[in-house]
């Protein structure tokens, strides 16, 4: 009655659904805990929407949403690596790319392919759809940290030219959000929140 | 330097993060706990999108993924309503109604309406992507209550006909999805996670 490829792309949807379990370092922004997988995606989602008319170019919104949605679907398998952990990114992509061949696997072929080349698509940030994602991806954990008094960049002596590297993406993938990220950056300097003495 | 209606909307973006901290009745899939409205929304945006194919008519994915990014957010001021709640149901419109007004006056005006409205579009279910969103809806908790024994069914011994009520979706938006969730709900009949006698 329920044929294979459903079979299977429900037992993907079940597995998924640990990413409601794997935590981020960026705390939820009224910093009572550490938000995880699941809920920073539907936050960019809602980003990607609300701040549409900043992108640099046009762009596909499903297929924003799309990419956003399962960017970060290899840290099923293969952890949270925290943005500015050197010894935890040097072997980032190998974990990723395995656990991408555990994960695409669960599903039907064609469709595991096309997922996996999305997020392949975002992580390179070569289209416009990618550098927009990349910007809210960015985005998104700067507030957590700007709202919560430093936040990861407190926590772990996090240096500007660091913050500075990370938020690359939204020069050009959405240069007036670049503009109010540049602002927090040094309103968050001028307290402390990021320091380079730390 | 940050204009009026970018300040407005990450005002917006920020009062949203109180979607991580809205519990549902639903636990997540594991059971160890009880699954937020980010969670939620993050989860069946993934089974839109793996479960296309099974979309009774042709939609606009983009559409569908919008509307299942803002389908809950009245219940930042307006809580989460159980499906199955008869009191809290009566004056369910009128709670997430006033929520409503609130939440998008945080918006340019423009763009408040346009979420507004899809979330209306959501509730009324009178157009293809409205319909297969619901099925979506009601798709994951009834996975989350097979994966529980019965999870929030058996907790507030919900019977076989309100179950099937609230699975009517399906029928139009998902046919075949449909057909799952029945064979999941006899099922779950015949293991007494759902019973007609509690």
């Amino acid at each position: 009655m329920v044929d294979e490829n459903l079979k299977s792309q429900i037992a993907f949807l079940i597995a998924i659904d640990r990413m409601k379990t794997i935590e981020r370092q960026s705390p939820i922004y009224s910093g009572e805990r550490r938000e995880n997988d699941a809920e920073h995606s539907w936050h960019i989602a809602v980003m990607a929407m609300v701040l549409r008319d900043y992108a640099a170019e046009p762009f596909d919104m499903g297929r924003v949403l799309e990419m956003l949605a399962v960017h970060d679907l290899v840290e099923i398998y293969a952890g949270d690596t925290f943005a500015y952990d050197t010894v935890g990114n040097a072997d980032k992509a190998a974990r990723e790319s395995a656990s991408a061949d555990r994960l695409y696997a669960m599903l039907p072929e064609a469709q595991g392919q096309y997922y996996r080349a999305l997020w392949e698509e975002f992580d390179a940030m070569e289209t416009a759809e990618s550098r927009y994602a990349a910007s809210l991806d960015r985005l998104q954990p700067l507030l957590s940290n700007w709202l919560n008094q430093g936040g990861t960049w407190r926590d772990h002596h996090v240096k500007p030219e660091q913050v500075y590297r990370r938020m690359e993406p939204l020069k050009t993938g959405a240069p007036k959000l670049w503009d109010l990220a540049d602002h927090i950056i040094r309103a968050s300097i001028e307290r402390g929140y990021i320091s380079q003495n730390t």
